[in-house]
């Protein structure tokens, strides 16, 4: 019934809203969209929203993470939102871990942290560059 | 498997991003998910995204203009994005028409005009109080 999940863009930050259980395509394909998408636009800021997902087990955790270490590679930073409470006990309970993921409570506050974030970046770059010329 | 679709937040926007097809429990329950989300965040916009969707048919489209009007009781304009072109063409040929509803490219389209939307809002009701002390 559903074959992909979409990657919606918001400025220069990719926003996916994962509702359904990911079965092996559709998680293949999440991942070749988004990094297809991160370099067609430039983004730097992947948003990814499990607020539609009870259940979160190791498969998509380590989807999860892989996604991130992808995404960081093509130069953009992974925030995780909108993980119900009951998820974050059995992730900690089952010791799993996401490697390379940073979290917050919901989009609007992800959204902020992936601005702060790449403002700063920007501002490392441009000094760099300030420094070349000094 | 899906038991509703969530509602995110974006500062004074709502985003709703539906992928998979809208039964009726579904349906209904992100009616009251949305309306209740607006009231508790005083939200001034709503974004419907439904690039995930190769078919729209009546009941969505009956659907997706109810959810307008009732967010424009609540003083919250909807924006339809995300429409593919198979769907476009459907919705003329089928005569369907999405009563109260505007639609922008993507989710950045739309969520500029929702910013610029609010904005005018915000001048105009800002230029009655004004008028009130004159």
């Amino acid at each position: 019934m559903i074959d992909r999940i979409p990657v919606l863009r918001i400025e220069d930050i990719l926003l996916v809203s994962i509702q359904v259980d990911l079965q092996d395509h559709i998680a293949i394909q999440l991942q070749d969209d988004l990094s297809n998408k991160i370099v067609e636009t430039g983004a730097k800021g992947v948003l990814i929203d499990i607020s539609g997902l009870s259940v979160v087990d190791s498969f998509i955790g380590r989807m999860i993470s892989t996604t991130a270490s992808v995404s960081r590679v093509l130069d953009a930073e992974t925030v995780l939102v909108g993980m119900q409470p009951a998820v974050a006990i059995t992730l900690v309970e089952l010791g799993l871990t996401l490697d390379g993921v940073r979290t917050a409570l919901n989009v609007d506050r992800g959204l902020r942290l992936l601005r702060a974030d790449i403002a700063t970046r920007n501002l490392m770059s441009g000094a760099g560059d300030d420094r070349s010329f000094g």
